[in-house]
């Protein structure tokens, strides 16, 4: 809670209607999509201007009060989480689109502006924002370059990262930053545009952004296939390749198949049911004729690496197939999952998913675990169900005991202890799996040179 | 030059044969092809191992000495001049290309590897390294990623940044970082492989890096296009790019023509000469054929913006039309030009330009001054061009002396200072244009972190 005299404060900067600090907003804007921490947010601010969220930050430094910002909420490491009496400050009254610029390609955006109006943006100009994943509909732009947010199209499209042409930051000690000016070319000193994108709200806050769009994906072919050996899963991709654009590569296990089926009450796509699928999207080329298509499926069905396949024949059937990889999170979701998102270079995929899964079975005995990821960027999510019978608790607890044993096999085959959810407060303790120890101190140097009172999101990503 | 007692402590760490001090040596990697700076360096170390690399940047600490990294040595402002009795630590001896993953389509280099080098690798593996400037054959990696070296094909496959999957640096304190491991996604803590990128040797020693390689062009067409109006330039871009993917998209003046015509002794391209020219080149559709060409061709002819054209019809017709925009720089050599590197949004570049014409024919009444550069990428080239009675000294402060304009007029229109050749030595002072004040201190701050004692490339870049 404020004291009455850093309330009075805030209150001289931001209207008091835009301060808010009633149980059900703290509890709502306290938190993110994971659910293992309790929110205890002190206040929630709704700034509308970029000065106005100048005034929270140095506020907030004047008065050794921590922030923690607020975008969609949709994250899963609880990057967004308030557990430690930190002011909230939202981002959903900073939602406009504006200065479209058609020859530069580049419209801004506040940081409050949902992914999902972006596209539409986009959509109406005849271009496309390709940065797409399950929460599109709640994240915000803000959040999502804070995260660097990846999801189903980075085979073809890159992250977040590679979309931020100019933003806009307040730092932790209230300077306002511009980086990089919405230029394709500027090598005018340290490039602290990519410092702050994927930097989860540690060093500052992202205020606005010029975010670059790209001509509409060309027409595309959707297929699912029966992979019985997740060995052969690689070789698949490369047939597919070798020959084609690959708008996305994904991957899911027959058990989170039978989840999104019991979930949506739908019925198993392929007559046959094989421990693995792989949902590919690929462009087709300009004669829009499946041939090479279908060559690449041949190709994998003589081969022995798919069993059974289907092309979606329609708009529709397309979307069928996809909700069945997009409806696993969600069809998952009242096993409270414990998640991990790890990622390896590609080729050591196949050997590395091996491993774990000896691993796994070893000491998961008892819990239901699904694979599922996006495999053609080497991006695997392995999440375990919680027993009804059990405590969050104690399930955590338990989880974290074999995260150890998972985590050293990540650091043995030089992969990312965080694909794309990001670190946040749920997998920091990890994060000297991926990051050396002298690495992990620069980080904190770095951190102090843009945050020198700690007040930004402090223990999230680094302890 | 080094002390004994510091010579004899480098010579316990690196074998005296690969020690130098001679006077020719110290000439040669003192310098880069800027040619403003007397060469003062103490010695050249050329290193085998990072872990020699390691070494020669803890002996630099323990000894107070500054080094300064060296590659190909053809920067253009100045960044690897050793003015000051530094000791140069060339890559000359790492350049090996190993560890090439087809899956992953990655290879890895040390940072000596020659960038002709690496674009030969990769299409040895029917594969493209799309980095390509006219220093190729000279140019090192590691030096290309300390510059985020840019080029030709930036309008259609960005900068060396966007090619760059892992990083292993020294850094100033000699602690060895692993940025990124090679890995498509990976959100765990702050980038550093982007921060290293473009920092022009200040923070560390880029040893090695794992590099994206990409399926080869397809065929293109090139076409040279005469434009009487600098103004209706974008509308050119816009025409082709709307109906094509374009692959470059290059511009020069007359004048700038008139003097690659006279060093090659060539004729002119054109039957009729224009103020401006205009190269692109562009992908052709599968189907090969040059209709969507020919299209916008006349679009733009019956629009007035294009006065003349031609479309090569050989591969040999394509070469010479290139040459007339790669021969800029080496047939100005003589003239020592003065150089300015600057970028504005694309959109506002026909403005810009105008502007600035107005400035520079008002300024450098004297001067002759020849405009080229990447005009798609917002790229502007403007070379001054040293009457041969004046002296380089009294040339470079009456230089300098409008480059007060020229950057007021770059911060009016919110551009980069230096869109591709970096800040090092010659630009230094005028980071300002684009970075704050603020912006700068935080870079201050981010290179103590890095490079406490101040050893790394000091004085370049920042003050």
């Amino acid at each position: 809670m404020l004291t009455p005299s850093q309330l009075a404060a805030l209150q001289t900067l931001i209207p008091a209607e835009r301060i808010h600090d009633d149980a059900a907003t703290l509890e709502r804007y306290g938190q993110d999509w994971t659910r293992y921490t309790k929110p205890q947010a002190a206040a929630v601010v709704f700034p509308r201007s970029i000065e106005e969220v100048q005034a929270v930050v140095r506020w907030a430094n004047a008065h050794a009060v921590a922030i923690v910002p607020s975008g969609g909420r949709t994250g899963l490491s609880g990057g967004a989480v308030a557990a430690q009496g930190e002011v909230v400050v939202s981002f959903e009254r900073m939602n406009r689109i504006d200065q479209f610029d058609p020859l530069a390609r580049t419209v801004r955006c506040q940081a409050g502006v949902v992914t999902a109006a972006l596209q539409a943006f986009a959509r109406e100009q005849g271009l496309l924002y390709p940065v797409d994943f399950a929460a599109s509909g709640s994240s915000q732009i803000g959040g999502n370059i804070a995260t660097n947010a990846g999801g189903i199209r980075v085979v073809r499209y890159g992250m977040t990262r590679d979309w931020i042409a100019g933003l806009t930051v307040v730092t932790g000690s209230g300077e306002l930053l511009q980086c990089n000016l919405g230029l394709n070319k500027n090598n005018s000193g340290y490039d602290f545009r990519h410092l702050f994108i994927g930097s989860e709200g540690t060093l500052g806050l992202v205020v606005e952004a010029t975010v670059r769009l790209c001509d509409p994906a060309p027409p595309s072919a959707v297929l699912l296939l029966a992979v019985p050996q997740l060995a052969d899963i690689m070789a698949v991709f490369h047939a597919f390749r070798s020959r084609l654009t690959l708008q996305a590569f994904e991957f899911f296990s027959d058990q989170a198949l039978s989840h999104v089926l019991a979930a949506e009450q739908a019925r198993p796509p392929l007559a046959q049911r094989q421990p693995f699928y792989v949902l590919l999207e690929c462009e087709l080329p300009p004669s829009a004729d499946d041939a090479l298509v279908l060559q690449a499926f041949e190709h994998c069905l003589q081969q022995g690496w798919v069993a059974d396949g289907v092309l979606a024949q329609s708009a529709q059937q397309a979307g069928a197939l996809w909700r069945l990889r997009e409806g696993i999170s969600a069809a998952i979701t009242p096993y409270t999952p414990y998640k991990n998102d790890i990622s390896v270079v590609i080729s050591r995929l196949p050997a590395f998913v091996e491993r774990l899964q000896a691993l796994l079975e070893h000491d998961y005995p008892d819990f239901e675990v699904l694979w599922y990821g996006h495999i053609g960027d080497g991006n695997l999510h392995i999440n375990v169900l919680k027993p009804v019978s059990w405590a969050l608790a104690d399930f955590r607890r338990a989880c974290e005991a074999v995260n150890e044993q998972v985590f050293a096999l990540v650091a043995e085959f030089a992969g990312s202890m965080s694909a794309e959810h990001g670190v946040g407060l749920l997998k920091r303790d990890y994060l000297g799996v991926t990051r050396s120890a002298a690495d992990r101190a620069l980080m904190r140097g770095v951190k102090a040179v843009f945050d020198p009172n700690n007040i930004m999101n402090p223990g999230k990503l680094l302890a």
